[in-house]
């Protein structure tokens, strides 16, 4: 199969499905256009998934790593309480591989795409002794509202969206759903947050890092998935839920939220759970 | 070496570099803030470079790889006639790779940032066992103003900037000089254009199909680098000039430029040169 060929097939899926409004061009130009709205920023996250790091051709179906490989830049995009706008999808593939994969990866990225209206603008194709995806997200958000990781206070409260640890138990099987829905109610309610990526005590430690704040936990408030450990709480990563912080009194929207601790005046960055130090232990993509 | 020295590394090259007045938030959050000017549309592209398929270790200095990386994305930049912004930069290494190889290979990247006022606002690093790179490049233009390969018109002058086939002659080893100030020249006065990445013959193709028009060249007027053949100047790929078209009698910037044939009406995507039908032959990604 040749490049134009394959290009033009993507290009045909991407034209079959959603197509945000401000794309003035997406597939067949040197670049895609956007025409951003009045008083908007716009926010950009770009991640990769790489063949026997982040999946197997074993465990996982193409349309699995094409679900993966967008979700976990629209959890970025969450984080920020941003829309989702767009994406670039840059991939490289053995020639080996045929044909059918590709379309059943780029229908499960679309599938993704069309729920929470993002248009596949463009990206790039290669070939490759591996499988290599990296997928460039944008979002919108009104001007000055993007949640940020620089914004707790001591005394404000924090909090994590749904249950922590049933990644670290199934680490590559599991349905990421990003939590855009969680992060637009969010926007302009909380002091500060991100999602969770690489664990709890990793991101957490992050987050007060970019504050300088520290923050106080309690094991018996963090919600612990069915059949996870509170070590796979804290440590496990791949959660994709969002951890935020909020002032006192905040009027938080209707979501499945658990409060799990106090940020703190104290050194930048440490958290102590029950009154001993928590190491931040998470996920370290170079280790 | 730990995931957040690495980042802390880069974050601090890439606060020493060239801050775009736009991004309001680079490195250290889940995504990076733009907040677009008034009346301006954006562009993106997004570009792979992978070890043994674009540069090897033994041929290229970490330093050139990072200058090809972003080159090759301002390159599709110049080709939109726009002003560049910002770019992500996605890493993916070996772990036994020096630490100074990456600390050079980002110094190589910024130099050529720097030169043309690009933001490094984020991106990814990861693990594995070759090199990859893969940057998004974002620039700003006019409302509308964006050069398209959808614009010429049968009886439009058909023109590239430099001169053609010297990258085809050194291929892995010319630095690449994206042609920013030749595409912010063009703008506004061309009917249509794009960048010469795979070869004049496979470029123009592409440039005609998008127009729904036909081309005729003349041989004797290809600009021909000093020691390449024709055949390299028409199939050799990797010049990174500009390709454009203007309608007659339009008057163009004081570049170094050569017309080299005319738009004609015609089967959509064909192209004669001197009167014998000229195949697309130029670089296939994913053969």
């Amino acid at each position: 199969m040749r490049e134009t060929e394959i290009v033009q097939r993507i290009r045909d899926l991407a034209g079959s499905a959603h197509r945000n409004h401000s794309i003035l061009k997406g597939i067949g130009d040197d670049c895609a256009i956007l025409r951003p709205g009045p008083n908007e920023d716009l926010v950009f996250t770009t991640d990769f998934i790489l063949q026997d790091r982040h999946f197997t051709l074993d465990t996982h179906k193409p349309s699995q790593i094409g679900h993966k490989a967008l979700a976990r830049g629209l959890s970025d995009l969450a984080a920020m309480g941003s829309d989702p706008v767009f994406c670039l999808v840059s991939l490289a593939v053995p020639q080996t591989l045929p044909p059918r994969w590709i379309d059943a990866f780029y229908k499960g990225l679309l599938t993704l795409a069309n729920k929470h209206k993002v248009s596949l603008a463009g990206g790039d194709l290669s070939q490759f002794e591996k499988i290599i995806v990296d997928v460039m997200c944008c979002g919108r958000v009104s001007r000055g509202k993007a949640i940020l990781r620089s914004g707790a206070k001591p005394g404000d409260r924090i909090f994590v969206t749904g249950n922590l640890g049933a990644a670290a138990r199934s680490r590559w099987m599991r349905k990421i759903e990003p939590r855009i829905m969680e992060g637009r109610a969010l926007r302009g309610r909380v002091s500060a947050g991100m999602d969770l990526s690489d664990g709890l005590s990793l991101d957490l430690h992050r987050l007060c890092l970019e504050s300088g704040v520290s923050a106080v936990l309690e094991s018996g408030a963090i919600p612990i998935a069915h059949g996870a450990t509170l070590e796979q709480a804290l440590h496990g990563g791949e959660d994709y839920e969002l951890l935020f912080t909020a002032a006192p009194g905040t009027k938080l929207p209707d979501l499945s939220i658990s409060q799990i601790g106090i940020v703190t005046k104290g050194k930048p960055g440490e958290i102590m759970l029950d009154k001993i130090p928590l190491p931040p232990r998470g996920f370290d993509h170079f280790a």
